[in-house]
């Protein structure tokens, strides 16, 4: 067996941390299989980059922005070589360069385009552990790009891509995906298997496991993923096309404080407004979540919409100082708001799902002030401070945690 | 012009430092100039990694000690070219992936073998400075290599001899090469140029301005090296093949404290003892540098010879190790030596040099223990705690204050 695992920055963090991942390693390994070890930069080293380089340049070039920061993945391979060679194992780092990592052009979020496998294929036959740095790759110009937010997963899932891996196992501090999150529920179960699309519905909605565009690039290439814990052997969430199992009605609940909603009242209702108002919060980078338009009074329309809180003082000003020009009579904010969301890939054929959702809430006293759905995602927007009441209600609504 | 400009950890170990390297390469870049900046890791980067690999492995694989140091000037040239930008002056910085810096296979010692100048060409004609990784290189296997002691000089001596620059410029902590150490000797004086070869026999005495295969490098190249300070404008010296001086009868009087005498008294007089015995040394790394051998009684005879203090040692144990079979009678060991050298290019065609400096010691009633010379070297080995009398004695002796 190919196995690719993945083993982020906390991983690593410290000498200790660096000799369980390498115990781990070498059980696949002394099993017989070919192991190709994924690693993000150790502990806080990103975080350390980035502040050494604002100090020197407030507004740095992106491009010797990634030529600073693929340094910590380097540092991260080079190490764990160094802690399988006392073990008496045979292994090797390699970076972008040396895989021969191929991304697009852009700088600081780069995707993934072709890897070379030779080297690796190459070193495995030789019967070595081969490090990869995540995170990183080389553009057309022979330069480092990085991947962005997550991008090792991204690595990772292409590295088993490209080799046609019999697993990619995923290494975090949970020890898979929940029903909902433990800490809260008590009753909160480990899922045993997921498809692609609840889970990127789940890390857009704040239990970010897995980064998204790991979870796109596995389902365009089929790569079945784990999620498991780096701490012990706890058995994991596997990601893959079609559960085996009964299609699940709900596959759990998730919940994003990080929520603020802004209101813009009285748009006049003709074509092109509503375009006008969210391309101009495009341009200034800003992401908008949920999305709602309502109709006012006297030919006008609402438009209310979500945003991360970090933003939401910039998405205010944008539009304060364009009020003329999107012909609004009034703009308003509320921070304090959460989302609570339920997925499943059932909830597609199944009407009741919804309903269900709202009674659970209506139950409890909770009152719901927007509510957003997908194929298989129902979100409610609703005070923060009922957020883990409500998630609760829910989840024993629909008898997730037996 | 194509300059070159070197510079080492400690001119790029903090914010300031960087900066004041950065205004000193704009200046020769607004002057019209084409300009190559070679660094060095910031301040105890190296020494940094180098604890950090030993925590994991006290004695780690070359390949991944190479794979780790890398990453040392990668921070610093990005720094730079971060700094630069902040100042408005376009500028790129390369490792030696990107500038395709060939080495020989060997990690942690390899020896540079070619140079592609073509992205370099490249970004220069688009009016960047650019900024390259010093101390590394790659190899036939697309590996990391470092390329020992002192690397920067040698990298920043290739690069000019690669693209036939006009000038090489050293920064170093010292304003140039003195005829003695000035803090030691208050009438020493800056050369303003000396020859590559008195330049060698300076670097081999402890006066380690330049690592001596980057001078080897310029010699073979005949790139004109000039060291100057880091911290100020002052002229700095010139190295180059002959000066346009008169010839010098003698530049200057260096001196290595961190000398340890042994002597091996008694060995059988017949062929191969010598051999032998340096031979066991040397495959044991240890450096051995003045060696003389006398005749003894009864057909023996007795080698002495220095080496460093931290392998005195282990020296001491290798051959006692081996009495029988190098057959000597006793060995000892004498720490708190030192050695003083004069080194001129004149003195080879001048036969009065010797007797000079040997007078110049016995006026100030210093013992000489040992001698060596070369073409254009005299060493002595003296007590330690005289060795600075000895300098300034032999300093005045041949008037070099003046």
């Amino acid at each position: 067996m190919l196995i690719v695992k993945k083993f982020g920055g906390s991983s690593v963090a410290d000498r200790e941390r660096i000799f369980n991942v390498a115990r781990r390693c070498v059980g696949d390994y002394k099993a017989g299989n070919d192991v190709i070890v994924v690693l993000s930069a150790m502990g806080d080293t990103t975080d350390d980059l980035l502040a050494l380089a604002k100090e020197i340049n407030p507004n740095p070039p992106k491009r010797e922005m990634d030529m600073l920061l693929t340094t910590g993945e380097q540092v991260s391979v080079a190490l764990m070589s160094m802690a399988l060679a006392t073990m008496g194992i045979p292994a090797i780092s390699l970076n972008a360069f040396q895989v021969a990592m191929h991304t697009t052009s852009s700088y600081c979020n780069a995707r993934l385009k072709r890897i070379d496998s030779e080297r690796i294929r190459r070193e495995l036959d030789m019967r070595k552990i081969v490090i990869v740095t995540g995170f990183q790759g080389v553009n057309k110009y022979d330069d480092y790009t990085t991947l962005g937010r997550g991008g090792s997963d991204t690595t990772a899932v292409a590295l088993a891509a490209a080799l046609h891996a019999d697993a990619c196992e995923i290494y975090t501090d949970v020890e898979g995906v929940y029903t909902a999150d433990p800490r809260k529920v008590p009753n909160a179960r480990k899922l045993k298997e997921i498809t692609y699309d609840e889970m990127l519905e789940f890390a857009t909605l704040g239990a970010q496991v897995l980064h998204n565009r790991s979870v796109e690039m596995a389902k365009k290439y089929g790569v079945q993923l784990v999620v498991r814990s780096s701490l012990n052997n706890a058995e994991g969430t596997i990601v893959k096309e079609e559960t085996t199992m009964e299609k699940m009605l709900i596959s759990g609940v998730a919940v994003d404080k990080d929520v603020t909603r802004i209101s813009v009242v009285g748009l006049k209702d003709k074509p092109g407004i509503a375009f006008r108002l969210f391309d101009m919060l495009a341009k200034h980078d800003i992401n908008v979540d949920v999305i709602l338009q309502s109709i006012g009074r006297d030919g006008t329309k609402d438009i209310s919409f979500t945003v991360s809180q970090d933003q939401a003082q910039e998405a205010m000003d944008v539009l304060k100082n364009s009020q003329k020009q999107l012909t609004f009579q009034n703009i308003s904010c509320k921070s304090n708001v959460a989302k609570v969301s339920v997925v499943g890939a059932g909830m597609a054929t199944n009407p009741g799902v919804a309903a269900k959702m709202f009674e659970a809430l209506y139950n409890v006293n909770i009152n719901i002030k927007m509510i957003s759905t997908s194929e298989i995602r129902i979100s409610v927007l609703i005070e923060q401070d009922e957020a883990d009441a409500a998630v609760k209600a829910i989840h024993d609504a629909f008898r997730l945690g037996e």
